[in-house]
């Protein structure tokens, strides 16, 4: 397997298109949309928040009931969460457009859409939006890294992931783009990532991949605490790579699950380090811990942690909050017998240890917590299991942010 | 019953004092001491985290084995927490300190303690305060409010509150004082609380009374979702106000719990609307839900959102974030049934119903999102049960508080 510079368009068959349609935004692009030139088996994750968007339930329908998708539609500014009856309207709307500028069944469309919760979507502009796209999808990595940035919100970077390998001889592709930095806790957040390849796999596989990778990667990233009601996780199969049909989980199926964790993962790192108003990417990694369920469940609440976040922002070595955090988590452990380290591309040093500080530098740990990305690591020292998950330091410009979001 | 001024100082037979004894702060008092001149019966709930402060597992014991206590000794600035053996031993000799100023047994005192944690006390100048406060005690009302200042971290105002009530003709006083800000999130905060009361009560009782009231008041608060390794209410109860003993839980029983609720309620309130860096109280009450728990569950979902304290900070009526928090609290319901109120001393406006915003007036809610004291009300439309959970705004000065709050 090899990480590859791309997106969406990476895999054969692919095209995308992006556009401003003036929903919210001025001066920018604010749609996307995905083609697969041929049929495509689908898989979905969505939000577990029990208010669910209008996309979110056009899409779990779709996924749940349709052999097959062609084509993916997404909006930035509005998130058609909260909308009643309408939001559903302009769900269809917006499939019925697609099918009539390309021909593609109204139950092959998935949609998307990111922003303000409560508002209405100017329905012509989507329309409008859709005709333009229609006439321009192209399969060149431009037009893929257009779309991953026009499907951004208060994001300040796009992000894509692709990686390439091989499966029956043949050269499989699989790349996505997502767009996600606040209202960031997957539980399968307003993320929404789009994930192709060529891939030939049957549908069920498909899904169990899916459901399985983003327990490790995208529900183990948090910005606020705050779970979406938009939360989206698409990932589409076309075969076009023309290995023979995945439908069991051989040699071949284990492959794929390396490849999607490695694009997973390099697509929710993206989303954490760039959380609203974050000027670190802040990894926690718990190891022997005594079960998965634990390891990730510490690890979460240090990532989670305000305090925590605010001191890795003031790239203070505050580590009593991390062992704070770790002691709230509701896992039980002795706070005597773990270890904890920071760690970054300037070096690794013990902070904690035998229930006391250990004794470090204040200055080398001020240097490794100055990085673009910081790693805490914590040693259980209780089993053989660990986990890892991703958030961003809290900070002024999060406040901004958020104080006057919808102006 | 009737709230009246006062705190730990109110009930009759309580004495308090203070002191600056140079702890960590330069040029203000750290420390604090209440003296019941004869021995009270004593309750206590403490953190719920793993990791737990010295001065927290001192006085487990001390509540769970000893029958009566006389003292309490707290300090600001360093919360003698992950600080192994030798944090222990300064309880002990704190407990001495106050065994060779007054001659109360150091098992009858306890202490606490609220600052950075793993930092170790300077035992000598705690020593020395103790000594100075020996010689000052005093019951009258300022110096119960010097001490309510005297425990305070990053709080901007000093907490207090207290009642009188009649049990058989007699007058009885409770009365309180804690501090809190941030790492505020008790489950059963660094929040530390005393409550004193002249009121005669079996120990039992005593208990029993404060562990079912603080999982509607002290628990139902959050300022930052870091539950603390410090968080500590004691309860202390000398009997002096001569009523008979209260030993079963009859009218007299039921009176005391109500002035034991409204003298917590009021200073979980006032933690909440001084958590750091905060301008707003902010209050979720949840009504007509199907069960107590649930009601509880959503209200603090609500509080807890870093979205929705961001835009009360910004005084915006991003009703979406709250509809949001609802939907992940983990408590399922139908959206489109239910309604949400925003409400202040300046009014009260419907902004939610029936799946879909509300025809309200941006300006009218503005108005109301601007007073210090702001509520959202959420009907559920599913039962009987209500709750109410109280937090804050999330502003720029917390997180300057949090970024370097260890230098």
């Amino acid at each position: 397997m090899k990480m590859i510079v791309g997106g969406v368009t990476a895999a054969k068959g692919f095209t995308a298109a992006s556009t401003a349609a003036g929903i919210k935004y001025e001066s920018r692009k604010d749609m996307a949309m995905i083609v697969s030139e041929q049929e495509a088996v689908c898989a979905g994750t969505f939000t577990s928040n029990v208010v669910k968007a209008a996309p979110v339930k056009w899409d779990m329908r779709l996924v749940a009931e349709e052999t097959c998708a062609r084509a993916v539609v997404a909006n930035a500014g509005i998130a058609n969460a909260c909308t009643g009856d309408e939001g559903m309207e302009y769900c269809q709307k917006t499939a019925q457009a697609v099918e009539r500028a390309l021909g593609i069944p109204a139950n092959q469309v998935l949609v998307a859409s990111t922003g303000v919760i409560g508002m209405q979507l100017p329905m012509e502009k989507l329309e409008a939006g859709i005709s333009v796209m229609a006439s321009e999808l192209s399969g060149t990595a431009d037009s893929g890294q257009e779309a991953a940035r026009a499907i951004m919100t208060t994001d300040t970077k796009s992000k894509e992931a692709a990686v390439t390998f091989e499966v029956d001889g043949k050269a499989v592709t699989l790349g996505g783009m997502c767009k996600g930095s606040g209202m960031i806790h997957p539980n399968m957040c307003t993320m929404l990532s789009f994930v192709t390849t060529d891939l030939a796999i049957s549908k069920e596989l498909l899904q169990e991949v899916l459901r399985e990778d983003v327990k490790d990667t995208y529900n183990m990233i948090s910005v606020d605490g705050d779970t979406s009601t938009n939360d989206t996780v698409l990932l589409l199969a076309n075969g076009m790579a023309g290995n023979s049909k995945i439908t069991e989980k051989d040699d071949n199926y284990r492959k794929f699950v390396e490849a999607l964790n490695a694009v997973n993962t390099a697509l929710a790192k993206k989303m954490a380090g760039d959380g609203e108003g974050a000027t670190a990417l802040f990894e926690t990694e718990v190891i022997h811990a005594d079960t998965k369920e634990h390891a990730k469940t510490l690890a979460k609440s240090v990532i989670c942690s305000s305090l925590t976040k605010a001191a890795i922002y003031g790239h203070d070595a505050n580590w009593g909050r991390i062992l704070c955090a770790l002691g709230y988590s509701g896992v039980d452990f002795d706070p005597e017998k773990i270890e904890l380290f920071f760690e970054s591309k300037s070096g690794r040093i013990l902070i904690y240890k035998d229930g006391v500080a250990a004794d470090y530098s204040e200055e080398e740990a001020t240097k490794i917590l100055s990085d673009e990305e910081v790693t805490v690591l914590v040693d259980m020292k209780m089993g053989e299991e660990r986990a890892a998950a991703w958030g961003c330091d809290l900070t002024h410009e999060y406040v901004t942010i958020n104080a006057d979001y919808r102006s």
